[in-house]
This record gives structure tokens, C-alpha cells and sequence, in this order.
């Protein structure tokens, strides 16, 4: 349906809205939804928009998204960044607040962050600090981005002490999912971003999981399966955000897949040449089943399912598909002992008890772990 | 009574609660609180602190401090920054958040800001974005900041667009005024914090201000006028706070004669050795009394009683006493237009009908505000 080209008013988007009380806002999902930004964005109220985006995304949709913005009456400003994850630094914070500031932002002005995550995160961190808080639009570009970080509000940047380490909540006023800006996206950034979307089925919701198995396909190559399968993921983040949007409880969910990731991520010192976040959650998605699995919690064919259905995909599934090594077991238990969410020193896991039935686990003993990882690295021994 | 020395169990601290819901905070007012401070803070759960100060307050209580909350089994660490409003900096962010997570401060842990206003606004922003957000502890070491920048959780560094520009509302957790660390404060530090206390009366509180006609010495030398001159303002500043927490509405009437005072600040290039904030809010509430004398709002008695008080503290309150001049009526205005309480262009004013009566006055012209400033910089010429 949404591949022909219909008139603008009978384009169908899905709405998805995230009742976060007074930091209520919508989601749009759908093809085309760049070019009627500027209606949508101006109906905020706003008299002037900071763009951010990178060198990446700005050629490609910054003037389009800029002219849409000022034929509705709005004062429009532009800073574009160097693509890449080197750009959530402070350095790119200062830069990004400044830039909003010499833009004249006011309190009831706002910050549009065009781009994937890199830029979302900067931006709506930059947005959060600027005159103690503005408002922010998220128009993600990328697939992850889109079903992942441009929903929760948790912007940030990286610290040398590791990622995100340094940010804020601060949720966006809305959030413009133009799904036909994928269509343009390299395949190994559409699989990752789809790793993502897998995660929901498997943290909670089966049924997501199995149309997963038998639509993946169309989300690829840009069919209505696309915006279904958007719309749901940001149904299912949303959900979880609603219920913890602070990350004191349940929102830890998220992270399955999250602690191997993160771990191979740091020990590929972030290298995207060999790994990039989605890859590193897709094997951690793999090992969080199979560990689960080794602990007896999980049946071992839930985690056959999950490692065949990421590998149909196009994805890696196991230690040895990082590109270079992954290292030791010392190595990734170390890795591991770094994220964050750690606590009093224990590691904290999510686990599942079988497909959709994803639990937060506390207090994991770190030989249990190594045994496991042991196993995983050197399958000939057990 | 509080200048007796005491066994500590009988020393009279005052408590001033900040009832803000699920962030509500204790300030404690008294003299040798800096003692016992480990108990008080251990008392929050956290098992490590970290100790923001600078080069000037640091060498005099961060050991004292680190002892005593390594008394109760606290992991303290130690940062020190160079003392003055410079350090309110990106670069001292990054190295205050970085600091931080060095010493491995995790979501349950704190950050404990010793020092005046500069050390406050900073360590205070940085406990709200490292890990998105921890908790922290005031420690104010100047009057200034125990009757002001301690209460109310605003934090933030300067930009180079102006002063506190980007920054976070992020409230403490405790906040203990030791009253006892003024007895060293320079008189110039002294009499410019006594502005911040004088201006609460004059918000909305006729009875204090007759008080500080009355009781202003005991403040200035140390006695129990002291204790209770801070308590009153830290109520007087938690009562607007509670109201209007994120500045929407009420918490501007904390601007009185803020509008003014920045403005000299900014032409005065922030040298304090010409001006510093309590100097330039002591001219300013001089100046938004005879301004709403001369709008015909407020009797000209009123103006001249608070002239004649702040001049009896040894305050600046006229345009005539900024060392080295305060430039012209457009440079004035100019100044004045740069703040950030500037709404779609029009100036927003605190404004008074008497002592104790301030008002928030929206949409001033320029022109009343030209002509005022003529009269005051050019006497004889009205």
C-alpha cells in the first residue's frame, strides 16, 4: 500500500503515542513524512528550529527539511557534525549548544536532530542542557535509530570512562519516522538496526517474534512490513518506557542481548570496520538465549530458533563471527564487569525463561558465566 | 546561643524541609556542621563521595569533610578546581564528570559540591548528567550561595553566550549551611551575599525585611541573627522553588533586581574586581524600586528605605557607584536585552508596589526603561 505513489492526504502513517503524562508525545511512522515536517513541527508552537545532523544525512534531507520548516513561518538554523560515533564527545556538545545559542533558541523554540543515533543522542542531550531544557524533534534516519534510540528520551555522549556515561532523560516532543529514508540505507546498517527490532519479539511479545520469522523480508526491502514493523517496535519500547522511564526497574529489559554486546563492542575498542552495535547486540541476543538455555531456564530450541532467525537475517550469532577475535573469557568478563549496569559489583543479566519471556537477572556468579563462555569460545571441549 | 560552645548533641541546627514530592531535600542551618557532616550524608545510603572544591575552600575543609565521611565508611575521592567564575566551564564539566566516574561513582552514590556558587552550579550539573544523573550534596562555603545557588537545584556552567546558558534543574539531596565557615569570608563576599538575603524580603516578606534593618549586624558578625537570616532565605527561596520548580511562572520573582544586576555584570565583563553578582543585584534592587517609583507604581518612600538599608550593609545602589563606569543608556539596554528571561523580545521586568510586594511585569518598552536609565545616569538633567 504505502509503495504506491498516493496523494499526499491519503498517505497512511501510523501513530504511535507514548503517554508519558506531561512529556507526552506522538511517533509517526510512514513514507514521505520528511516533506510534510514542517506542518507537523511547526503545529508545536515553536518560531525557530536548530538543525543538527551529520555530513552523512545533511546533503541528503537537511535543505528539504529546512525549507519545510520556513515555508510554515519557522526561523531555521543549521550545524552539521563529522558522521561517526567519534562525534559524541564533549567537544561536539559544546559546539552543538553554542551553535543553538547563537540560533536565538528560546525556551519554547526547539532542536531537530536529523540523523541515526549518533546524532539524536548529541543533539537531544544538547537540547536537554541548552537554557536548562528545550524542546527537541527526533527525525531519525536510520533503522536502529528509528526503532531504538529516538524513543525514551535518553540522550548522552561518550566519556573516556566508556558510552553514554554522561547524558541526561529528555524526551523529545515528537518523533518523524520516515521509513522511505531507509530505503537508501547500506544492508549491513538495515540488518543491524533489525537486531533491535528482533529484541522486542524476544523480550516479551512471541507472537512479534514469529511474524518476525515470516515478514523480515518485507522490512528489508521497504514493503508495509516496514512501518509494521517500526510502528511495533516503538509500540514496545514506548510500553516499557511508560512503565520505567527512568531505568530503575523493568526498563532493563531493553538491555537483552545488551551485556555480551556492549562487551564485544569495548573489546573491538568500537572499531566499525568489525562491529557495530547492532551486531554486537544480534550475537548477544544469540548468547543470552544459550546461556539461558546452559542454566536449564530456557528450552535449548527457543535458542536454536533465535540464533537461526538472526543468521536468516544476515546476522552474526556467535563468538567467533567477530571479525579479528573477541578475545578471552578474562577479557570479556572484564568487558563486562565495565557497563554500567553494574551494581554493588555484581553483574546483572537479562535472561528468558523462552522466546518472549526475557527476566532481569541480578547477582549472575561470574564463574557461572565463565563456564558458559568458556563452552561458547571452545565448543570442541564441552 | 549558637556561639557558645556546645557539646555537638546540644548544638541547634535549624531544618528547613523543601517538600518537592519525590525530590524533596533537608537544608540544615547551624554553626559546625562540617563536622558532623559524614553522619548526615552517610545517612543517604551512598557508599562512595566525591569531592568537588576548589583551590581556594579545599585546602581549609575537604580533608576535614573526606574524614569525616570516611569515618562512616564512605569512599571519598577528591577534585579541586581553580577558584572563580572561569571555571564554570565546559572544559572543568568534562573534567569535574570524568573525575566522577573515575572514582567509580555509581547511580547510588554522590557527588558532594564543597565550596561557593562556582563549585555549586558546576559539581551540581555534573551529578546530573554523569551516568544521566546522580545524586549530590551542597556543601556552600560562601553566604551567597548557602541563601541562593544551594536552594532550588539549578545548575549549569556558562557559555559564551552568557552566564549559566546551559545547565540542568537538578536538586540536591542535603544541604548543609555551616555558618561557622563564614566567619572567614572577606567583607566584600559577605555584604554581597547580605543582597540575596535583603531581596527576600523584599519579594514578598515586609516582616523580614524590617528584620534585616533591625538584625542586619548580627548577620554580618556571626550571631544566632546569622543562622536565622540564612534559614529564612533558604525558606523564603524553598517556598518559591516548590511552587514553580522549573522557572514557568513564579520562581522569576527570584530575578528582583536581577535584570539590572546582569546587565552591569555583562558591561563590567564579569571583572570582579569592579563588580560581582551581590554587588550588581544590590544596584539592581535599588534600581527596580525607583523604576516602579517612577512608573508610579510603588511609593517613593519604599524606594528610598531600601536604598538606605542596603547602603548601611555597605552595598553599590546607584548606576554611579560601578568602578569605572556602567557605560551609556544604549549599552544598558542592550545588556539588558541579552538575558535570558527575554520572551519573543519584549522585556520582562520584576517590579514592586512596596517592600514585600514584587510582581512579575511582562512586556516593558524599551522606551520606559531608556527614559528611567537617562534620569538615573543624568540626575540633574530630570
Amino acid at each position: 500500500m504505502t509503495r504506491l505513489a498516493a496523494p499526499m492526504e491519503s498517505r497512511s502513517f501510523i501513530t504511535v503515542p507514548v503517554p508519558l503524562g506531561d512529556r507526552a508525545y506522538d511517533i509517526l511512522v510512514g513514507r514521505g513524512l520528511i516533506e510534510t515536517a514542517g506542518l507537523r513541527i511547526a503545529a508545536l508552537g515553536a518560531r525557530a528550529a536548530a538543525i543538527v545532523t551529520d555530513a552523512h544525512v545533511g546533503p541528503l534531507y537537511a535543505e528539504a527539511l529546512a525549507n519545510s520548516l520556513e515555508a510554515q513561518g519557522l526561523r531555521t538554523s543549521l550545524v552539521t557534525l563529522p558522521p561517526g560515533e567519534a562525534t559524541k564527545s564533549y567537544a561536539s556538545l559544546e559546539q552543538v549548544c553554542d551553535a543553538v545559542l547563537a540560533a536565538r533558541i528560546e525556551r519554547g523554540d526547539l532542536v531537530v536532530a536529523l540523523g541515526g543515533g549518533v546524532i539524536g543522542d548529541l543533539a537531544g542531550f544538547a537540547a536537554a542542557v541548552v537554557r536548562r531544557g528545550v524542546r527537541f524533534v527526533q527525525v531519525p534516519t536510520t533503522l536502529l535509530s528509528q526503532v531504538d534510540s529516538s524513543v525514551g528520551g535518553k540522550t548522552g555522549i561518550n566519556s573516556r570512562h566508556g558510552k553514554n556515561l554522561v547524558g541526561a532523560f529528555h524526551q523529545p516532543s515528537l518523533v518523524l519516522a520516515d521509513t522511505a529514508l531507509l530505503d537508501t540505507l547500506p544492508i549491513r546498517e538495515m540488518r543491524a538496526g533489525y537486531a533491535e527490532v528482533a529484541k522486542y519479539g524476544l523480550i516479551d511479545d512471541a507472537r512479534f517474534f514469529a511474524w518476525c520469522e515470516a515478514n523480515w523480508q518485507g522490512v528489508f526491502v521497504g514493503g508495509p512490513e516496514r512501518d509494521e514493523a517500526v510502528a511495533q517496535s516503538c509500540r514496545a519500547k514506548a510500553d516499557v518506557v511508560v512503565r520505567d522511564e527512568h531505568e530503575n526497574g523493568d526498563r532493563a529489559l531493553l538491555n537483552l542481548g545488551h551485556t555480551f554486546g556492549h562487551a564485544l563492542e569495548r573489546i573491538t575498542r568500537y572499531d566499525s570496520t568489525r562491529l557495530v552495535h547492532g551486531e554486537g547486540v544480534a550475537i548477544g541476543l544469540a548468547l543470552a538465549f544459550r546461556f539461558s538455555a546452559s542454566l536449564g531456564l530456557c528450552p535449548a530450541a527457543d535458542a536454536q530458533r533465535v540464533e537461526a532467525h538472526l543468521s536468516a537475517a544476515g546476522l552474526p550469532t556467535r563468538l567467533s563471527h567477530v571479525p579479528g577475535g573477541c578475545g578471552t573469557v578474562d577479557e570479556l568478563l572484564d568487558a563486562m564487569a565495565q557497563d554500567k549496569k553494574v551494581k554493588g559489583g555484581a553483574l546483572t543479566f537479562i535472561l528468558a525463561r523462552g522466546i518472549g519471556q526475557s527476566f532481569i537477572a541480578p547477582g549472575i556468579e561470574a564463574d557461572k558465566v565463565r563456564i558458559f563462555l568458556d563452552s561458547e569460545l571452545n565448543p570442541s571441549r564441552s
